[in-house]
């Protein structure tokens, strides 16, 4: 059993980035952009609707305050000014994501922020500082042994661990860098195979040949390449044919 | 018996407007900035706990997105795009409310929006439905007679009539327009003895000099002049003494 | 003899909305987006390289400060300000321009400015008094018989008529709103046809059968749909193939 | 001889925080913020017109693109997004300057990038790439020492060395972090002391009491204080009084 998620309503005003509609109907979380990288209030009605009609669970994908480079250049934002962002964000999708008969179901960093949570403490604790100013304890979505995940567990929050059908990783479980080869796989087959040795418990192949079992209880797809929606419906095919049961997480 | 309102968290990031701590022992009602037209996470983190620990009611002061104008623009925003910027505004501000052991308590719009939906039945009926976004029926405040409220009654939303101690009226009951004369009271005397006798239901004169008798639940009084916290204490001691209870009218 | 214009660079960080290399091909002179509805540094400098490479003139494509709403929503922006700002468009502009060995050649307002433009005096002259900021006499691009023209003459600013290749026009010559039927042309041949017609100076026919004449030395192609510079491509050889010369205004 | 310098134009829209007017009667450059930290076009336009008729230089203050944090968050910004956006920033200035009949005389970043470009080698160079997208050798004021000052001189830009009237130094040269004791000066004795022992080039007391000689052309003074203006006025009639001439460094 395992959860697909994505990025999605990553548009912003006239510009749109991921094909909502079709991904919503192979992924069972979405991570909704809250307009803090990628995301205006339409658009997020828009996706909340949508993903509770397909009974796709709502994350808030939040972000650093930077829409002019998307989320992905890291900030030195001061921890009690963060995770007041991170509240804000979560609050903004939550009242859509009620109105659409559902909730805000968990959080996940974007970007920039994702990867600086990986080891920054200080960051990582008032992403969950903010997340906790929901109220309800809302499992944040990560990668295994990130500070994030330490500082969520430390908080009394659910932790689910998150593996990347499409990159490529080192021997020690983190990702290859984007700056460098292998980081990313093109190749579909590949993606469909590791996606199922994933959610199979399975080992992978690290990028130096290593054999790496990766824990995962959701398995991220990109959404904002051209086939995105293609390809997660060929995984969620895939996996079904391997026997998995493709669930959300909560 | 009135309630006093002021708009708060006026500042954003390293700009401050706004006394909020010194006006937030003297009014009943907070209309917090949410972000659009000023208002910062953090700002309304500090102003959410502050008005919950005073006991002082939290609004959300929506706005056009609009902060190179403070809000003061009026803006051709299609009634989708409205409704769901409202919204947004709505649920960021409820989540540090709820934390702070509060919620949002009514819905107030700022500068050009609020003039706006005076007049304008469409826009009126955009804030009217971002308002009922939030799921409860949260009470509308703003001009009597407006197009605001009468979309508000028409979604069996309460309304809330405001008046304003420190600005003057045409016979009909409308404000003077900034650009003309007697558009602001200056002379604090003038300002105390109107909020007494609007508070008492008695008549006001009219910038011609016509008595005139407004209808108010509330009283508006300005936050962002230099000597707004003090002016606010006097009108309620005023108030007071006149023998008026001051309390929130939600 | 024609110019042709398209708008350009009309991406923002992430997203990207125009294919400018391509259109940049066909295209005499080029609209550059200046940040404030869409456009930022990188694209900017980007767009201005490659329209100097190819010799197509730069015009600054200046917008109210709306990135939400793309500079679609009319705004009453004071004349102050939207004369300082249209100058700060410029001047950010100008920069990346002369740097890639050109300069700002025109000015042309975008969307709502545009727009509002036909018909408000006042926006009219607050644009015109921005563009005279920049020093030389840029000529501005607009609606023959629009209040932008009219200021612009007055100021002593050259003005270029423009028409559309693609939109319906009332038999007064002004453009069917968008909101009615007719309002843009989806028929490649009749776009192309119509081209030429503007181009040699001969009647088109308005969307109630009318007959109409329009002055243009510059006719614009629409860069933001997806076969755009296909189009403007077949736009250019038709005209070729026509015997008119397609060559900047300036 | 020496130069005092000033950041000026700090407001935003509705928000102001420097008292420009006072502030340009006594400093002799302007660091006029350009938009990205602080800044709005009218701002510009009303800054650049008062020093050019007090005869103060016009500098542009570059910034990181981040209102929400006045540009004090250090970011991962990519060098050539920085450098166009340096680049962008000065050309908005250079608008207002040429308007007012002067132009913008010299660069020097602002907040966490002033502090970045101290070490990093890589945004110093990008800032400078920025500078010379402007054409003409503009010079770069900043720290001695710095990697920017490095950046420049490698780039053939001249530098400008900048001491602190009210910072605290450590015995190498560097400023006391803000977050260690010392850090600012509050006595204004002491600051006025200091600035005449820097402008005479005698030696100031580091803060653990080590004698220091500071190399500076320029005294900078900071003009978000309450009491700024007046405190610049009394350094300048201080340095006067001590037989030195203030005077700007180009």
């Amino acid at each position: 059993m395992i959860d697909l998620n994505a990025d999605l309503g990553e548009g912003f005003g006239r510009w749109r980035l991921t094909d909502d509609e079709a991904l919503l109907t192979s992924v069972t979380s979405a991570n909704v952009a809250c307009g803090f990288h990628a995301g205006d209030p339409v658009t997020m009605r828009r996706v909340c609707e949508r993903a509770a009609a397909e009974g796709v669970r709502i994350g808030a994908q939040v972000s650093y305050r930077d829409l002019a480079g998307f989320g992905r250049r890291s900030m030195d934002v001061p921890a009690a000014e963060l995770a007041a962002e991170v509240a804000y964000q979560i609050g903004a999708l939550e009242i859509f994501a009620r109105a659409a008969g559902a909730g805000v179901a968990y959080v996940k960093p974007h970007g920039a922020l994702y990867n600086r949570c990986v080891r920054d403490s200080v960051q990582a604790a008032a992403v969950v500082e903010g997340v906790r100013t929901a109220g309800a304890p809302l499992p944040v979505l990560g990668l295994p042994g990130s500070e994030l995940h330490a500082a969520a567990t430390a908080a009394g929050l659910p932790v689910i661990d998150e593996a990347f059908a499409d990159r490529g990783y080192r021997p020690d479980g983190t990702l290859v860098p984007r700056s460098e080869p292998g980081a990313v796989l093109t190749d579909p087959g590949q993606v469909l195979a590791r996606s199922v040795a994933i959610a199979a418990g399975k080992d992978i192949t690290a990028v130096d040949g290593t054999p790496l079992r990766l824990a995962a209880r959701s398995l991220c797809v990109h959404g904002d390449t051209p086939d995105a929606a293609s390809l997660a419906r060929r995984i969620r095919d895939e996996l079904a044919g391997a026997g998995i049961t493709v669930r959300a997480f909560v």
